[in-house]
């Protein structure tokens, strides 16, 4: 029942798909493009879901809900949108036994539809700002499927929002951009790097777009969220107007912002390893599997009336599951639990019993440094505090990683070598056409510019030139 | 700003569109079939759906996700199924910029997609009962749009179980629909009769759907919630089979069932009068609004004074929302609240500052009976005493008036008259014949055969021959 799983220096895509389907995070659909997301990838969405809507209230935004279906006209009216969106477009042309006069687009994305409805809602500057965002699917024509990392349908939540102001908009694009950069370094503890993306990388529409960059086991980069800066793009083409305080007819300034089930896909490539997932803590649907230990039914009696009073005692303040299956040996539940990623294994047996106490073993470390014994009066703040290092190694590995592999190349041959090991950091001039050399040459791309930057100009990796800022180069999914 | 409403008693259906609209539940879209929900629409689903979150977790259940297309051949393949859904369907025919193969149809249900995963993960006695569920919209091709009760696109959560044996499937049948129950009538207010559904009204594929009928206030019913034994149907097409503890193949038995957004729909319809919602305090975005009030900005350092003393005491406890907008009459914002149905208005001038008091005004109560004068010291507990009786009595209204309007006609020309003026409860022979007849001649349908029967056998009401069951008679949504 346990599958078996490609090693990880073997195959890393290969590892990365088991791993992904033996957890039963997701599967196949015998739709070509699109997965299905079950429970226990699902509980990981649903933990970031309740992360993200607590902090978006907290900051005023509401949740609401527009249509699935963008008539093709609407998606067509803002040139740079549809150029990006119009490979990537599903379309429905019969609807109700019979051929649409105007073909329906399921939405890619949903300025087209938010800002129509905008144009007709905010009159004066006292409906501004308006902060809405919702929980969807989105459809991208895609046929390379790669589970949760890039499939035809995904679910995201989409910010758009309207401001009476460039400034306004402004703040709520960093505002956004530190939420997204809190969820994946404090819950899911993945380091991110974030910065602004280059012009040819920005969103279909953007003036700019905000982005936090992780380092995946491959050493390649994900784009693990992005928070744009609308400008007055689809102001101007929807026409989205108000009355100022001095009765000033004026146009909103925009922004729009996301994250996507991709984030499960990084996850399970920032934290795994040859014998499955691991999770962090904060994130893990079971924090704590307790398996208990016997070989007769008197011991199984004696057992069970601890793990009995452990799950009374600790399933108040730590999610825990308890591993009763009658019919499967300890050892296939200890690697099935390890394969799904759960922190902390509890082993309760007749011996710990008459000792009153239980095994704690971690997986975050390896086998054999991993355990401890603990009695069980001191079992609760005991779990805690390692729930709370698991979760503070796992985000001191995967950044010692990302370090590890991050190069500073001071020359264009360095670094050419250097995108396909890991990241770059390297100064670059802003010009398309060194971007554009540089992405055909190594097939790396300018992942951001990122916001800390020390200030110093320096020379531009590719021509050598005048440049300001430093650029994180690298390949990505 | 505050909107006219036509009248309920000119036009239930116009009354019905303002009030959605001017309260900004919801606002049609420029996709024809589709609606926006607007924030304060999506927090009272939003409640519906934590609600829920909770009993079905509770209750083992595991919220997944499946994919929004379906292939043409899946849907075709239960022959009552595509037979009820054929004429419903919108069918995805190109992506990525060229003709798709095989057609894709955007999901009216998830069964086939789902049940064809079930074939793939269900081996052993071990894996059952399967208790998934998934929130997502649902596309079902309609042009006649009215707001929430009727559109192309909507909302809703739809579980699909398997389980090993009929009578499990057959409780969990029951089981959800009495969560439905209780979230109609103690959250929303909302009385309903639960049953049986007619063969010819039963869910397309299904061997009984089991429902909960609600009275509107144009004294129509709605259907509020379904909960289907499949039966066998699906195993049977889909193969899902598993190998029962004396290692022999067995089909699974199986159940889905579903609430929408629709119900949003249902508590205006319900509560709202001429003035517009009247929300129940349980699922009431904002349970108490406090208007304060001032001349001067004297009188208004004063009044805020005890409004941020109330905010702190009270916001703690219940949803409260102060308004202080300062370019508004009270008088206004009076009308505002009513309009979107806040159960509690708090209003405190100067004179309440001095004598240290409040007014509050129900509004489920008629104007000049709904007003209280309470001391700010006993203010928590009166509020949440007269929340609680907010409840109650919007519940009592509703059944009061659903058994006002029931009648239990003895013959068929006072049956014919009774299904057009509300609920007409009369013995059914159980025969499609009687059935269609009646269907036909008073545009009534059979709503359900209750659960709740006397046991007496009696005469149809239709053709006058034996019947073992009394059933609902109503004009229907």
């Amino acid at each position: 029942m346990v599958q078996r799983i490609t090693p990880r220096s073997v195959d890393d895509s290969a590892w990365y798909t088991d791993v992904v389907q033996a957890a039963e995070l997701a599967d196949y659909s015998p739709v070509r493009g699109c997965m299905v997301i079950r429970p226990y990838g699902y509980a990981l969405w649903e933990y970031m879901q309740q992360y993200l809507d607590v902090r978006f209230k907290a900051t005023k935004h509401q949740p609401a809900y527009f249509p699935l279906f963008i008539p093709q006209s609407f998606i067509q009216k803002e040139a740079e949108h549809i150029e990006g969106f119009a490979p990537q477009l599903a379309v429905v042309t019969q609807g109700g036994g019979e051929k649409l006069e105007e073909p329906l687009i399921v939405r890619p994305t949903s300025e087209t539809i938010i800002n129509a409805m905008y144009a007709k809602w905010i009159r004066s500057y006292r409906d501004l700002p308006v902060l809405y965002y919702q929980w969807c699917n989105i459809v991208r024509w895609e046929m390379r499927t790669r589970l949760f990392l890039r499939t035809m349908e995904f679910l995201w939540h989409e910010g758009h929002t309207a401001h009476a102001t460039a400034e306004g908009a402004m703040q709520e694009v960093l505002l956004i951009l530190e939420i997204y950069r809190k969820l994946c370094e404090e819950e899911l503890a993945m380091p991110v790097i974030p910065g602004r993306k280059s012009d040819s990388e920005k969103f279909a529409g953007a003036d700019a777009t905000w982005t936090i960059e992780a380092m995946m086991g491959n050493k390649w980069a994900l784009q693990a969220g992005t928070s744009h800066f609308l400008g007055q793009h689809f102001a101007k083409v929807f026409n989205i107007q108000f009355l100022d305080e001095n009765n000033q007819l004026q146009m909103v300034w925009q922004t729009s912002w996301a994250v996507t089930t991709r984030l499960v896909g990084a996850l399970v490539m920032v934290h795994g390893d040859d014998q499955g997932l691991r999770l962090p803590p904060r994130v893990a649907p079971i924090q704590v599997v307790v398996v208990p230990i016997w070989k007769n039914n008197a011991e199984r009696s004696q057992v069970m009336g601890v793990v009995e009073r452990i799950r009374g005692e600790l399933g108040k303040h730590i999610r825990l599951h308890v591993d009763d299956r009658p019919d499967l040996s300890p050892g296939f539940k200890f690697n099935d639990w390890e394969l799904r990623g759960v922190p902390l294994r509890l082993e309760v047996g007749p011996k710990d019993v008459s000792k009153a106490q239980v095994v704690l073993a971690r997986r975050d470390m390896a086998a054999k440094h991993n355990k401890s014994v603990v009695p069980l009066d001191r079992l609760l703040p005991e779990v805690q505090k390692l729930l709370d290092d698991i979760q503070h190694n796992l985000y001191e590995q995967a950044l010692r990683f990302r370090e590890e592999n991050t190069y500073y190349p001071e020359t264009y041959e360095q670094f050419a070598e250097a995108v396909n090991k890991g990241f770059a950091i390297g100064y670059w001039c802003g010009s398309a056409e060194c971007e554009s050399k540089m992405k055909e040459e190594t097939k790396a791309t300018i992942r951001c510019i990122p916001m800390e930057q020390d200030g110093k100009p320096g020379h531009c990796i590719i021509c050598g030139g005048e440049a300001k800022e430093k650029a994180v180069f690298a390949r990505a999914f």
